[in-house]
């Protein structure tokens, strides 16, 4: 087992990372004394799989467990679900003292986040990510949100959670593209901010697909280290810090958003967003095309996508202007230098940017 | 022309009070730089009163104004009409750069600041009260809500404004009862924080009412000083400090849930929730009769209820445990040892609770 802790003075909070750990889940509970009565919002698939474990591992250390399911798509990240689950938690709360858990992947932590950030101004909350990419990077830092028709993730809150419990397990019964998807975030973290971890995933792409060893424990470990370390260090995405975790997301969201949601997962637009952002990193002349290809081969060896339907082209350059994350009518990208070293970069030329989605599109 | 710091460090705002100001407002907005685009939430009484003066007052200093009506009561507190005005503004939000006002009374400043807090995760906001209530208090601190059915200000957030814009003009058409719903708010910072408030309010009740002379401008600055000053030493109500604010609320919120938010203003039920909290101090010893009916006399002589109907009393006694504040199923109380003076006690047997709520209700 293994501890990893997000420093922000009175909201600090442990990331606890481990295989086959949620035995100890309630010990950990116990010592945040938050309260009695979990109520746990996940989905049927989860529930179905692990719940049982998650149920024992509750109860065993005296804890009262509510099961709320949510429908297993990215569609229950949306205002209404959060005002249902809301006025759900009101009627059990009544002379209770509830805490809030999430239970799942990535909407699952976000939906249950933001849901905690509101109701009572902030109640207490965990996550318990059951997804790679929920275990190396959105069940960390806080960022809490749920969709609208015009873009992702515009309503939400930064609202830390009070503790985050990784277990190594729960990965064993993601399918091979489920995998992918967090893979695509682990780059992220290695071109971002580790250029040993790139050359660890270049070497050990075969075992981590195929969860051979301990290579999974390790990057959900590794990447756990960087993004507490970041989010520490800027909490609010204020002083351009955190702003480097947005790398390849920005074309990645826009992506995402052209495929309705449906046709890329989170991580296949993300990998292509970073090819996009790497493209134009090399067309402003901040790294050479020795380091792209680099880039483009360890994308290909995970058996990410590095190409988009060209009949999206359109989409996503109007997407991409609904970004939150826009200044006014400036856009403002995260480049890479090199591997593991970024530079952010405002108002590059849409000429620039369209030259390198069509790079990326095929017909 | 009067200034009031709320210093808390990186959220620190003013609040500006003054008679026939509006035409300022415009040159204190261009200081924050805070985007050109007034999304500006409203009714459509107070729109029809004010809002020319203030679309003069935002054009000429050149900003875009759009106005958003929401209806004139408590019902549009609701996560629903959250999420209508939150789609409304990502549709207007394309390439602009908005922020929000908040434009009118409690119930307008406490969604309007909501909605503010959970778009994009935060954007900018500016509180423009109209009324005594929310002039005196609501406008102020960040505490931002919307109601549940089952209990008021269930689903919130704090998020503080970057402006507080006090016209003390607009305070000229209030009705009789809506300045006597704010007058319960001053009367409570007197208890709570000020005796020379208390004696003030004694002695110039009369004026208060009637509107005379500078003594709503005076009673404004007074309470603003008051509530900037417990605001910065406690901003989100976890030292024990801002919790005096809610003196006569355990109650006066019950109250208020009994008649099904109609029957009594806030600051009526607020009144008799002053009243049952002097009570329970006075039956615990920590003041004399004589104290007790100078508080009294206060509240009779601006007209404010010092009974409510009996037939409430179940409720009331009810959906007191439904009330946020409670730890747990303890009660706590904010109670008062002096004029000025509060003391704050948990677990207050319900036998005494129930005697001052008996007390104060007639068939």
């Amino acid at each position: 087992m293994y501890t990893v802790k997000v420093k922000l003075n009175k909201r600090s909070y442990n990331i606890i990372i481990g295989n086959n750990i949620m035995g100890l889940l309630g010990k950990y509970l116990k010592r945040l004394s938050i309260g009695n009565y979990a109520y746990v919002i996940t989905n049927s698939s989860v529930k179905n799989k692990y719940g049982r474990i998650l149920d024992k591992g509750l109860k065993d250390y005296g804890f009262q467990v509510k099961f709320r399911l949510t429908p297993d798509t990215e569609k229950s990240k949306s205002i209404e679900m959060s005002a249902t689950l809301i006025k759900d938690i009101a009627h059990f709360d009544k002379k209770k003292r509830i805490f809030i858990i999430a239970f799942g992947g990535g909407v699952i932590g976000d939906l249950a986040g933001f849901v905690a950030s509101i109701y009572k101004r902030g109640v207490n909350y965990i996550q318990i990510p059951t997804t790679l990419l929920a275990q190396v990077d959105s069940s960390i830092g806080g960022k809490t949100a749920v969709d609208l028709t015009v873009g992702k993730n515009l309503v939400g809150a930064f609202y830390q959670p009070r503790l985050v419990f990784s277990d190594i397990n729960f990965l064993k019964t993601l399918d091979l593209r489920q995998t992918k998807s967090g893979i695509a975030e682990v780059i992220k973290y290695a071109l971002i901010n580790d250029s040993s971890l790139f050359n660890y995933l270049g070497k050990h792409y075969k075992d981590i697909l195929s969860k051979k060893g301990p290579n999974l424990e390790f990057i959900v470990r590794r990447c756990s280290l960087i993004k507490a370390k970041i989010v520490s260090q800027d909490e609010r995405e204020e002083k351009g810090i955190r702003t480097i975790l947005n790398f390849g997301h920005t074309i990645g969201h826009a992506i995402e958003a052209a495929g309705d949601f449906k046709r890329y997962t989170h991580g296949e637009a993300v990998a292509v967003g970073m090819l996009v952002a790497s493209d134009i990193s090399m067309s402003l002349g901040l790294i050479n095309s020795k380091t792209l290809q680099s880039i483009e081969k360890i994308i290909k060896s995970f058996g990410l996508p590095t190409k988009i339907k060209k009949s999206y082209l359109v989409d996503i350059i109007e997407a991409h202007f609904y970004d939150k994350k826009f200044i006014g009518p400036k856009n403002r990208f995260v480049l890479i230098e090199d591997i593991g070293k970024t530079k952010i970069l405002e108002n590059i030329p849409l000429r620039i940017v369209k030259e390198a989605l069509i790079k990326r599109a095929v017909t």
